[in-house]
Parts: structure tokens; C-alpha cells; sequence
């Protein structure tokens, strides 16, 4: 077989998580909560089941949720979006970014990428024959290196995705980076896909940095979500994006044949469930608790911790205790050790090797310290 | 923006549906039951959610579902198939069939296609830089050409689709094509995706020939299922596919960023409702039921019926009636008689106009009875 990614094996997180199971290791890899949805939405869902609301939703998601969507926007970042041409529901954020990606680019189209990335983008760029422009954060911050960004963008430059919160690192952009991102594609034909799955992850007074707070930039963006991240339901596969009708337009043609829609009771749940707006704004403020707690719990280990300004994850260096690679290290910690994490090389366009595991935070407190427990004897 | 599928539209389902809706007709376009899902499997999905079943399942689906599977594939194709390596839950039918495209067809691969044929695969092939290749479906029964397909056969010949029982004309292919399409395939790199999407649904006695049955044929095919069209539940969105290890490994490497996975409560529903055969064994005798009712309702009718031995869907010709081009019969009947229908000049590929209008029959008594009240006063 000729294969179309002959370099992609298994994602690193259905590994690890496989790994943790098969090791009845504590499983701190793949991002995802240890604790229980919460009980009205489940009973959300069953009150729309049992009411019949279980065939084809319409191709765009139900309107009463994109209606809630539209509100929640407009709370969050004060712009008004169309909820008819402007909102699509998809199979959790992955469907967006691929249908995103798939509609847009290419043969021999550039797309821009910050090093490290999530590890989905590259593939999906490669199966439509584009070429991966990867452009490394800076150092210590994980900030983007515009002077680079501006260097790299050429007439071939047909999309730059930006991740904020950004998986792995935690970094955040900041306002001003909007603003030089605007800047760079005026008057260009390069759309951004940015990719805000932890939007309501943030942490010690820090404000998420929508494309939607910026209205000339997000005429030429798609912004992706994720209902899995912020209700805790990973499980559910359940995500949107935002984009001005002339771009959804074009992403819906491929989404209509990639999984046409999504859960329909869940859909009606959660646009129920997003009438209090607490359910989400509270988000920051219940992970924080749960790093601040990770944290301290570790602080007399041999690791040593990254600032996580956002998202679930927390980078941990342990250059200080082993010089094994990043990906037999995390293999080790996991057999041997009982804890599972993600080695952060796989997200390196180079796979550099920089002594990092990233370890998800989503835990109940006991977790938590059983995890602390494990990593301070080490 | 410089579309890649400059051709494509919304599709044909999700349009009818919207006017359907928008003038309050009866709507047996898209094709969806309007009775309730089994009240065992939403108390199931109900169950796991309580349980703490939300959070992401592996990449190929529920373990215990995949066995299910297994179970049920060997019962009604007396085949084993392998449940780690053969097996993969997928968005909806849709998905399995995207996937398996993307991943198998490179630029300038052509695929082989029966006309007329569901609406998806044309654009899926168009976005990997395949060429599709229409060969029609003989008159009057919509019975493969397989003379034709042998000479379009070539070295660029990639894939090869099926779809038995056949949507929209509900025609079926027999044991015989299943011989010569091994024939045809045989010593080649043709890979078979059959569609199999309604292969419970079949009628008067006939066996669903699936191309798991065929032992040779299996080892270069993909079957494509849907859990919507099997237990009602077409919002559901779980599908799934079943291959080769080695076929199956790659279409992997493209699921993982395409959907990544499926509805983890309701895979544990279905994997429990999947223990009593009845519930899939019994299908083709409801439907057939409904089909039955649904003809001798309209029998006094002007419309004549095609014959329909399997899917829920059964063609009727307006060629008594009127000229008017099928598009515009559809969208008369739609605004003017309150009955929603699909015209099949868009399953084409030259969008011939037979004359024919496909109504769903996976409708309660009294829909049926009002939409033959309204088609019998045509
Ligand atoms: C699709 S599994 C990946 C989950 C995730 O986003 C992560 O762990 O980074
Ligand atoms: C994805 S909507 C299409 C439903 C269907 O399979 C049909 O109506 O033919």
C-alpha cells in the first residue's frame, strides 16, 4: 500500500492512554477529566432522548444551539456573530480544524504553524498536499516569533494557525499579537485558523485572546471549540467553529460528507445547559484551583514546572534527573513508575528531545496526589 | 476563494429537509425514521452517562462494542473477524466512507462508481484528487454492469464502490456480483469500499449479500454499517467499518484526525442492545411491513412504483403526471402539497431526469397514511 502518511502512526495520546490501561498506570496523558459531567446536562440529554429528539439535526448543528452560541460569543468576546451562516457544529474541535484545513488548502499551499503544535495539524495539512511551514516559539515563554512569522509569509502562504491556550506549552498569546497578525495578512489571501479549545481555561487573572475580539481579523479566521473541554465531557464529540459565511460557506461543503453533524440530544442539552453563564465562567477559576494544588503538591520533587498560563496541562523538566529521551522516559514512568504522561518531542516538528512530559491536570484531587506522590519519590 | 469543490451545494438532504421544515410539509426526503428510538437503548445511554462514561474512548470505539460487533458479523455472515485490528466505531457511515477515500486515493487515482449513486462519494473522491468514473446501472432493475466495469478496469484504477441495497433505487446486487467482482479485483490493487449501510433493511425473502461474506473479496474491502439506520437513531452519529488489518491501519491514520472517535455512552448502549439478535434480525421485516403498507396506500395513485427490495426508500415515477424536471416536481410538491421528496436527478452524474422522485417510507402508519392521501389527490 502506498501510504498518504507514511510517517503518521498511532497519535501519541491514543498510545499513551493505551499504555496507561494496559500498565494500570495513573493516566495523566491524554487530556481528559477524571471527574463526573455535571448531572444536569446528563439528564439534559435524557430529558431530549426520551422526547424524541434523536434523528439527523440540521447539517449546521440545532438552531437552539447556535443560538446559545451566538449569545455566549457575544458575552465573552462582545462581537455579534450570524447564527445562521457563522457557526457550525462539529464532531468535536478535530472535525473543524480537519474540515478547515481539507476546504482551504491546497496542492503546494503553505500553512505557518508554531513549534510545538498539536499534533493533528501536520498530517491533515500533509493529506491535502500542503506544505508545513513550522516557525519555533520563543524561548523561555513559548511566545510567537512574528519577526519570523513576517519572514516566512510569502505569496504561497495560504493559512498560519495559531493555538491559544496553547497545547502543550500552556502559553497564551496577548493582545498585541492579534493585532501584528492582522497587520501581516492585510490585504493577503491567508486565512488563520485558530484553535481556542481551552478559551475558559485561564489562569491568575488572564484574559483569552479570541480572533472574535478582533473584527478585522476575524473576517479572514476560523475559530475552533470545544463543548468536550469546557463541560468536561471529552467523550462527546461535540465542537464548533466561527467563520464569516463566505469562509463556513466553503468548510460546510466538506463537513456535509466528513460527518455531516452531531449528537442530537446532546446538542439540545447543552444549549439548555449554556443559559447560565456560570457554567463556563467559572472554568478558569476551578482549573487554577486544581494546578495551584498539582503544583504544590510536587514542589519538593525533582521536577521542575513551567508556567501554565492556560489549558489543563502542566510541563514538567525532569533535566535534572535523567537523561533519557522524552519518549522513553514517559514509557518508563508509566511501567515502571505506575504514571502516564505525554512526551512532549512528538509535538516538535524536529522531535527534539528537551527533557519535557506534559501531565494533565483534570483530576480529582486524589488523583492528584496519588500522581504528586509517585512523581516526589522519584 | 478558490473552491475546491466549485460544483458542490448544500446537499440534496439536508436542502429538502430545510424546506420541508420551512413549509411545514410531511417530510420523506432524508432519510430518517419519524418513531421512537428503543427505550432500552436510551436508558442505556442514560445508564453509562450516570456511570462516568464521558470521556474520550479509544481511537477504534468501545472495546466491548467492537466484540459486539464481532458477534454479530459472525451470526450473520458467518465471518470472524478480527476485534482489535478490524474493527473501527466511525462518525456515522460517512465518516468510515471519508476516511477510507482520503486515506486510499491519491492525485490521479480513479474510482469506479455505479450511477446513479449517493450524493457523498463524488466530492469526497474530488477533494483527494481522484477521478471518478460513472458506470451506469442497467435498466430496468438497476443491476451492476459488470461488462462495463471490466473495461473501464485500468492500472489507475484505485477503488471500486458499492452500495447494496442500493440508495436511492433500493435495488440489490446478488451472490454472482460478489464472484465477479472478485474476478475483476483479483491480482490487482483495486481496493472494494461497499456501502452497506441498509443491511438489515431488505426485503421478501432476499439475503443481504455483504462483501464480508466473501472471503477472498473481504481481504481487499471496506464495509461500511450505521448504527442510525439499524436502531433508528440516525442523530446518533456511530457507524463503523470493517477491514483488513493492513486496509484498516491506514484509514486509521486519517480517522484519528477526522472524528478521532465516537459517542462514548451510547457505544455502551448499542454494544448491550446488540446482545439480542432480534433487534437487527427483525428490521427487515418492519420495514417491509411499512413498504407494503405505504404501496397499497398509493395504489390508486397517478405515481408508479418502482421496485424497492431493500433501504427504506422507494422510488416513484411522475412520468404520467407532469413534465416538470424532477428538481422543480420536488420543490412543487414541497411548497404547494406539503410532502417533501428527493428528485434522483442528483445522484446522476449527468443529473438525467427520470421522472422519479425517492420517498422514505421509516415513517409511522399515520405519516404514511397522510402522505398517500396527499400523493393519491395528485
Ligand atoms: C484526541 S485525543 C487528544 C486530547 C488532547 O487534546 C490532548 O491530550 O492534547
Ligand atoms: C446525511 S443525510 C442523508 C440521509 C440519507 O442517507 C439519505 O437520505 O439518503
Amino acid at each position: 500500500i502506498n501510504s498518504k502518511l507514511p510517517n503518521v502512526g498511532t497519535t501519541i495520546f491514543a498510545t499513551m492512554s493505551k499504555m496507561a490501561k494496559d500498565y494500570n498506570a495513573l493516566n495523566l496523558s491524554q487530556g481528559f477529566p477524571d471527574f463526573p459531567v455535571s448531572p444536569e446536562l446528563i439528564e439534559g440529554v435524557y430529558h431530549y432522548m426520551k422526547a424524541g429528539f434523536n434523528q439527523y439535526p440540521p447539517m449546521t448543528g440545532m438552531p437552539q444551539l447556535r443560538e446559545r452560541i451566538a449569545e455566549k460569543i457575544e458575552k465573552s468576546y462582545g462581537t455579534k456573530v450570524n447564527v445562521e451562516t457563522e457557526i457550525t457544529l462539529t464532531a468535536g474541535a478535530i472535525e473543524a480544524i480537519n474540515a478547515t484545513i481539507t476546504s482551504l488548502v491546497n496542492k503546494g499551499d503553505e500553512v505557518i504553524i508554531m513549534d510545538p503544535a498539536y499534533d493533528a495539524y501536520e498530517p491533515i495539512i500533509t493529506l491535502n498536499g500542503g506544505i508545513t511551514i513550522p516557525v519555533s516559539l520563543k524561548q523561555p515563554n513559548f511566545a510567537i516569533d512574528w519577526e519570523t512569522v513576517k519572514e516566512k509569509v510569502n505569496a504561497k502562504t495560504r493559512m498560519i494557525i495559531i493555538n491559544s491556550p496553547h497545547n502543550p506549552t500552556g502559553a497564551m498569546i496577548e493582545a498585541n499579537d492579534l493585532a501584528i497578525l492582522a497587520e501581516i495578512t492585510r490585504d493577503t489571501n491567508i486565512i488563520v485558523l485558530s484553535d481556542e479549545v481551552y478559551e475558559h481555561i485561564v489562569f491568575d487573572g488572564r484574559a483569552h485572546e479570541s480572533v472574535l475580539k478582533h473584527e478585522e481579523l476575524r473576517q479572514r479566521s476560523v475559530a475552533t471549540f470545544s463543548f468536550g473541554k469546557t463541560f468536561h465531557a471529552t467523550g462527546w464529540r461535540i465542537g464548533y467553529m466561527v467563520a464569516p459565511d463566505w469562509i463556513s460557506a466553503e468548510v460546510r461543503k466538506v463537513h456535509q460528507y466528513m460527518a455531516f453533524t452531531v449528537h442530537t440530544p446532546s446538542q439540545l442539552a447543552i444549549a439548555d445547559y449554556l443559559e447560565n453563564a456560570d457554567h463556563y465562567n467559572n472554568l478558569g477559576a476551578f482549573y487554577q484551583q486544581k494546578r495551584d494544588l498539582f503544583l504544590d503538591l510536587i514542589k519538593d520533587s525533582r521536577f521542575e514546572s513551567l508556567p501554565s498560563h492556560g489549558t489543563y496541562f502542566q510541563l514538567l523538566s525532569y533535566k535534572n534527573i535523567s537523561e533519557k529521551p522524552d519518549l522513553e522516559m514517559a514509557e518508563w514512568l508509566t511501567k515502571e513508575k505506575g504514571i502516564a504522561s505525554i512526551p512532549i518531542s512528538v509535538f516538535y516538528d524536529t522531535k527534539e528531545d528537551n527533557k519535557m512530559l506534559r501531565f494533565c491536570f483534570a483530576k480529582s484531587e486524589e488523583t492528584l496526589t496519588k500522581a504528586a506522590e509517585i512523581l516526589c519519590a522519584i
